[in-house]
């Protein structure tokens, strides 16, 4: 039906006659004579129909905007002056000699042929109109892009591209899961896989040695930070391997990526940072290195100050006390100050203290701050001299429990680091390692693993497990661009007596781990290799590498923050046939009461 | 952890020092030396601890079958006369300097180096042992190789790899859709996809050009005929193309597919047949070439013979009557007669006569058959004319409605090909095309679409649509290898009229449309290019190509023929407080009453 794409069609071709097919994206009438902007997946080509032509002109009066025509024209030079560098066909144009109108269009709900903000719920709804815009187009065509590169990175590795179930196992705690009821087995039920991590290990134990699968996870749980219930992994899984070995290969492929799709370089090797080092400095397991802000100790300053809200957590094992210096920022107004107070405060920060440094050289004098009379001359230097503190800057405290402390001041630096116009260009990759195995949540009062389950303890850690649980580090590591977490992964347990002995560690006892895991527990006593793998969020890594503001963005069809599809208004309802046939029923009908 | 994959040592390493890993498959004490072969993705390499070496001899000594080992050693070249030309390694020995061993392991359910037949729920119930076997692990290797080749194919060729939702629409009809209750919605359901057909539809009005997908599918049926409840589908859907060039691609895709990795020529181009051909010829619309049997028409030849049988289906419009040849068929005993009578039967096919060519120079003396007597004179020359038969065959009979005869004597052409070993060796792929648009049921009364709901009809039947639509021929094609429907697919309906116009023969009404497809019947008012596709079952391509007997064979983890993973033991029960939460109760307890 055509020739050449639309966007191909170039000074190459000058004097061939070429058939051309796509959208007609603008229309303008001048001097007797329409101009047609047709537009397809590679681009534009201005078509010229004269009025000689009287047929094909007859047929250009009556298109309107998202036509579909196919036009037969000769190519021929743009006059001298009217070139568009811009387009890749610029140089010419196409003398229209037949135009054919393939299909017709209503006029769409949004223009695409001028940059406007179109509401978020409109562009879903009409996710096939939206994603003509060529904006969204080349986002799913890089998409496509970093798929297929990461394949042949894999496929040259001698990793092999294994599919495992989408219907799996339905477990009574998987409370993130989604349900499939069983038609054959009644009353019984599927679970959508969160992850493939149990099969990838069981095709490790079958000597698969090295797996790789872009495959589809879901997860049924509140959509606020931009995620959907259903995402992708790039899951991948190898044998006989350490972590030195599996980290290098991981971060080769990334910057193999990004040299590929993007013509940028990463760093070689990326940056290592222990998990305690990364909170330590930027209060987060997944610090943006752009932002060049640092959290400070200064708990050992504030044991013995007389002001409780810095000595009590100063003085607690799990408490913190830690200053964030924002060079500049003693320009920073009440009202500003006052905004980042509330802010910290969704991280469960009860204030945000400061000091504005007014004049480093003017002693105490030359500062400003409401909790300086709390703090003596001593504290007050130590303070400034730790975090190097100047003249205009402004330097913020936090002080309460670790994990608030370091939630409350991590994101602030960010968020300060946006504000403040400090991020610095380009791709901070870094491993964070050395993750604790446990993290102890007071609530319940039992210990959680930071990983999963399966994540193995460092050899030298393993007599910690039950003596120390809180000390007792992991064979995980995450990879970390700009603040995102990219992947996640560790060497995982090989030896059912070990992976016993964490699992009663979280609780889960023997007969409960035989349930929901005994056939891992059986895999595992058949001769199960040494092995460990990783996992990338391929939705996040595409939203990163194309600068979208959410993976929506990067999905051909992604839902809404409610879990719901506006384009085809799913979830839906069903029949009551159906779900008897499926032997369930609605506990409580649309509004009814229960 | 190693050097090189055991599979990989031979004769170029002699003299070095290696590292390997892997499981035990054998172990040989000969002469007080102790042999190994140790087995990874690989292959086998033969392993020697010597006594000499005291301290690798005692871990040898406690190896047993399946101990994942690591072994340090210098290669050598095997002793004159003890190499083995079966194995990659067989000029080769290692001999070992260091054995560890790095997992042990319990004695495996069934034996892995000996052929032995094991039950296959024993087999997918141990799946991480049973995929260990050298033959399953190449079955998946090699699936994994043909998906890579389709993906470069089409990569190569401007296709763009795009995601669909599993998450997808629940229809009230959906009567084979695995439906997903959903938490947020509550009382409402998502449905898995059967396939991405609308979603493919949409990304070509979005002006994707050429998508492709290798996607997981979901069909919640019987699972008689080697069936899964899901399964991966190569999805695929261009804009403005027509048959002809769609086609064309698609069975170059399938040559390179079998070039590159089977080293085997498929015929260019693939012959092509029409529906109706193929079910005169061979009953069936996906024809096994490779046996060379045809049902004849006969039905003229039987209006007006006194023998209702007969002379019944051949004079009505819907029925027909048609033989079989067997060449020397002649040879087959009454019990195997009987036997095939039988097998018809579970086609709707009351009986199955026959006429025995004892001696074609004899007449009808020649001949031996109960129904001889009913047939005059010129109808059995002409039937024995008409099918060639020759001394020493026999001559099937079907006759009833056609469908059952196509349907009986299209299947009995089959067995018989395999029962007298006359399959012709080789890959004898085909196109069968101009399918009807609407297949009459005369249960429910009404039409079906042959093909879905969105094939659009021959431009030059459209007026049938509603004139005569048993006549109307759809723009649907088959691509067909050794008699199994390889994929399918047709150009689509592209405008708005024409697709409600075919939902209405289908009785959808407006109503109903609207609900059901609103979506995409507004989709195809906005300038929806014309634009065609296909789907090809993955697993079955990867059956046909491995040589294997079931689909399950190419699956890492398959599920049981009642829909059950027997390795993980799902589908499983859940907890009444997730189905609370889910807004969902089930009707029946187990073990309960109504």
């Amino acid at each position: 039906m055509r020739s050449h794409y639309c966007g191909d069609v170039n000074e190459s071709l000058v004097g061939q006659t070429v058939t051309v097919a796509g959208w007609m994206h603008r229309r303008r009438d001048h001097g007797g004579v329409i101009f047609i902007d047709l537009r397809d997946r590679e681009g534009l080509v201005q078509v010229v129909c004269n009025p000689e032509d009287a047929e094909s002109f007859a047929v250009a009066e009556k298109v309107r905007s998202e036509f579909v025509l196919q036009i037969e024209g000769e190519v021929k030079p743009r006059p001298a002056g009217s070139e568009n560098t811009d387009l890749r066909s610029g140089k010419i144009e196409l003398i229209a000699k037949r135009v054919e109108i393939l299909n017709s269009s209503e006029t769409p709900p949004f223009p695409l042929n001028e940059q406007a903000e179109v509401n978020e719920d409109i562009r879903l709804r009409h996710r096939y109109i939206d994603l003509r815009r060529p904006e969204m187009l080349q986002k799913l065509r890089f998409r496509s892009m970093i798929t297929r590169q990461l394949r042949q990175y894999l496929d040259a590795k001698g990793f092999l591209d294994i599919e495992t179930p989408i219907l799996t196992k339905a477990t009574p705690e998987g409370a993130r899961d989604y349900l499939v009821p069983s038609r054959t087995h009644q009353g019984e039920f599927f679970a959508l896989p969160q992850s493939p991590q149990l099969f990838k290990q069981l095709l490790m134990v079958a000597g698969m040695d090295r797996y790789y699968q872009v495959v589809r996870c879901f997860r049924d749980e509140d959509l606020r930070a931009d995620r959907q219930p259903e995402f992708t992994q790039l899951d991948i899984e190898t044998s006989f391997v350490e972590e030195e070995e599996l980290m290098n290969l991981m971060e080769e492929m990334i910057r193999d990526l990004f040299a590929n799709v993007l013509e940028q370089a990463l760093p070689k090797p990326f940056p290592r940072m222990s998990y305690a080092e990364a909170m330590d400095r930027f209060g987060s397991d997944k610090p943006d290195l752009r932002i060049p802000l640092e959290l400070v100790e200064v708990s050992d300053l504030m044991k013995a100050v007389d002001f409780k809200v810095f000595s009590g957590p100063a003085s607690d094992e799990r408490g913190r006390v830690a200053a964030l210096r924002v060079p500049g920022g003693n320009e920073l107004s009440r009202k500003e100050i006052d905004d980042y107070t509330k802010y910290v405060g969704i991280y469960g920060a009860k204030g945000l203290a400061y000091i504005k440094i007014n004049d480093i050289s003017a002693g105490r004098e030359g500062l400003q701050s409401p909790i300086l009379k709390f703090l003596p001359d001593d504290v007050v230097e130590a303070i400034l001299q730790r975090t190097g503190a100047q003249t205009g800057d402004l330097v913020f405290f936090g002080a309460d429990k670790a994990t608030i402390v370091n939630e409350a001041l991590g994101a602030l630096r960010v968020k300060l680091g946006h504000d403040l116009n400090m991020v610095e260009h380009g791709w901070k990759p870094l491993w964070v390692v050395e993750f604790p195995m446990f993290e102890w949540d007071d609530k319940t009062q039992r210990w959680y693993a930071l990983h999963h389950p399966f994540t193995a303890p460092r050899v030298e850690d393993e007599s910690l497990l039950e003596t120390d649980p809180g000390r007792c580090l992991s064979r995980a590591y995450d990879m970390v661009l700009n603040g995102t977490e990219l992947g996640g992964g560790s060497m995982r347990i090989h030896k059912t007596e070990l992976q016993q002995k964490v699992f009663r560690m979280l609780g889960i006892s023997d007969e409960e781990a035989a349930e929901k895991f005994g056939f891992l527990l059986q895999a595992l006593k058949y001769g199960c290799p040494p092995h460990g793998g990783l996992a990338f969020g391929l939705d996040r890594l595409a939203m990163l590498m194309t600068g979208s503001a959410s993976i929506r963005d990067v999905m051909a069809f992604p839902k809404t923050q409610s879990a719901a599809c506006l384009l085809t208004d799913a979830p839906g309802a069903v029949s009551d046939e159906q779900l008897k046939e499926l032997n369930i029923r609605l506990r409580k009908l649309p509004g009814a009461e229960a």
